[in-house]
């Protein structure tokens, strides 16, 4: 990615504090045409005054066109091409539970299913087992024992969970056992590349023994693995920017994606106001720092738009919390939109403000949808927000003389 | 093209209909500086109000500065990076007059010229010979037979005329045979590269026999081939997005440009109005449907601004049976724009609308080159138009979980 040549070369250190603050599925839809998207709808007084002081834009998570899941949506807000830096299904998951990789791991996601008598898969989601259920039968695989490798396996919900396979050598090139149908029998696990047959073979007695402990299991007597992954291969914040950067979510989804660019988990909260008092504790200790809020997306993905406007509101009242510790640079975006219209992620651009000093300003007066397709930054790819960030941080040299 | 891959990726198969109506040369300029372009003259009650419950952009077909043809001003709305997709001149001018090349044809283009007793070009247009004349010369190189290939000569306009060889083996990589002087003779059909040896022999025997035949015309007496290509390798609508493509156009460039990615020709309309009609006739045959609108640019290539207002009112009246088609998305863009003052193809953005239910108001009630700069889709690469028409047509999945 030739901006982290450019960030590495001209990345400097000082005492300027960052705060990137992102509400998850920010971005909305009025649900009528002549309506207002749920931050149109908002009082957001504080929200508004950054953005008359601050630069705003339309930040554009991937293309125009795509929608990202969370993972490529926080890496182009952390400065990484969500279409160079991919994070594998498996990783991904692992990172999702809050099971932090390490550089010999590879993780996997798995589904169990149920077999019938001549082991062809007649339910693909184990008869629609129960979390509870399901968590006591993955209880049971942690029985399962590969010489010369650590295996890990976790629940995730209901039919869902990860297994993680820990040695030298391993490699996530390794085909799903998935065969996408029912009627027919789980695939062998199938090295992809020759560097994976170690792994493809960890993978096979993995099942071999699991199938043995799961026999006589009513619903979850079989499994298929998908997605293997190692940890993606991701420069740090301390190595990209210079950084010390500090994560402080609630949900460990965005503590994984935080900890995969080497970022420090900090604090416990579990309110945004507890991560603001994280956010004071720690300020002396770090010079980035990001914020995760959760429900502007979970409200968007229940089509819940009035509570969306809430939690807004709710983000909004937190602001003058995070000024008061005077950051240097202060970021407020989303990782994609979630419009309530929709109750999903969606394509469209991201609301985007920048507060500093060394801003312009664009002549906005409040914080929209349509006053960013007006601001100083258009609309910009999401994964140039942090050469914006450095820049009114100052920690950019001058590039060439 | 790292696009494609996504496209491939996230593409799903839904019911919705996609409409892409592009009015050819479409954006313009003020005669004078106080003045109005072409469309913002016109009387658009039917596009400002799509614009009003669309999204608008001003799409740049290749760069900002770069004119484009038609074959890369086609290819960039198709979704194809008209700088990483040629058309070789020879199969471009073989698809504008609708002879549709295989995959085992080379096509060039030819230009008669006037050879003196030395066998050098004393007219590099054989005396700007009229098409009638030409046509008959043309006529009687049907007679040239190369053992082995199956050679087609067919005409275009004036001097000019298009081979076509197929035959096993045949490569586009031969060099021109014009030297672009008088006072020289035509060079000898030369491989560029060793794959294309037997293509190079294969011209030389056509030269070769034409010679003959010509030698007693009083003009045409001699010809050059220039700009020797092969049908480009462009992966089809249906392979990239899932989409059973119609195209409905009038003149054959268009046609052929549309039957190169893939898409269905359909009907014979002469007209937009019976280009209407056949959209009814075929709605329920295809996903997605190509209208191509000549006369924007004919009529800015003529310098003729009244007329081309009057053309787009013409387009103008037209949205409204579209629309009762009740199409999911509906796009109304050019090719390029052909501003009249200018009397060619320009290289200025190109007033684009994409209308549908997902689509997030950007505060515009007007239709026009004005605008559209202040528009949802901001100033945006045409070849990204096809990524936002397939997410508003909600036939794209989530990129990464």
């Amino acid at each position: 990615m030739k901006e982290h040549d450019l960030v590495r070369e001209l990345a400097e250190k000082n005492a300027s504090k960052i705060v990137m603050l992102v509400a998850d599925g920010l971005g909305g839809l009025p649900l009528e045409l002549s309506g207002k998207t749920e931050l149109e709808t908002a009082s957001t007084p504080n929200l508004d005054r950054l953005a008359s002081r601050g630069t705003s834009g339309s930040s554009v998570p991937v293309l125009p066109g795509i929608t990202p899941g969370s993972g490529p949506g926080h890496l182009g807000l952390f400065g990484y091409d969500p279409l160079e830096f991919k994070i594998g299904r498996g990783a991904l998951e692992a990172t999702g539970i809050g099971f932090e990789l390490g550089p010999d791991d590879v993780a996997a996601r798995g589904n169990f299913c149920t077999l019938d008598a001549a082991g062809k898969i007649s339910d693909r989601r184990a008869g629609r087992i129960p979390s509870e259920e399901s968590f006591a039968v993955v209880e049971k695989l942690q029985a399962v024992k590969i010489p010369g490798v650590e295996t890990f396996v976790k629940p995730v919900k209901e039919h869902r969970f990860v297994v993680v396979f820990r040695g030298k050598g391993l490699d996530g090139r390794v085909a799903d056992t998935d065969p996408q149908a029912v009627g027919v029998a789980p695939l062998d696990p199938q090295a992809a590349d020759p560097a994976a047959a170690k792994t493809a073979d960890v993978a096979k007695e993995f099942v071999k023994q699991a199938r043995e402990i799961l026999k006589d299991e009513p619903k979850a007597n079989g499994l298929v693995l998908r997605g293997f992954a190692a940890k993606p291969a991701l420069p740090t914040y301390e190595q990209l920017y210079g950084l010390r950067a500090a994560a402080i979510a609630v949900y460990p989804m965005y503590k994984g994606l935080a900890r995969l660019v080497g970022m420090t988990l900090v604090g416990k909260a579990q309110s945004l106001d507890e991560q603001i008092a994280e956010l004071a504790k720690c300020w002396n200790d770090y010079d980035f720092f990001f914020l995760h809020f959760k429900y502007t997306d979970s409200t968007g993905e229940d089509g819940a738009f009035e509570q969306k406007v809430k939690r807004i509101e709710e983000l909004d009242r937190a602001i003058p919390k995070i000024e008061a510790l005077r950051p240097d640079v202060l970021i407020v975006t989303g990782d994609h939109s979630t419009p309530s219209k929709l109750k999903s992620h969606s394509w469209h651009p991201v609301p985007t403000l920048l507060a500093a000093d060394t801003c312009r300003p664009d002549g906005l007066t409040s914080f929209s949808e349509r006053d960013c397709l007006r601001g100083g930054f258009g609309i910009f790819p999401a994964k140039h927000l942090m050469l914006l960030a450095m820049a009114h941080a100052q920690r950019f040299g001058k590039y060439g003389a």
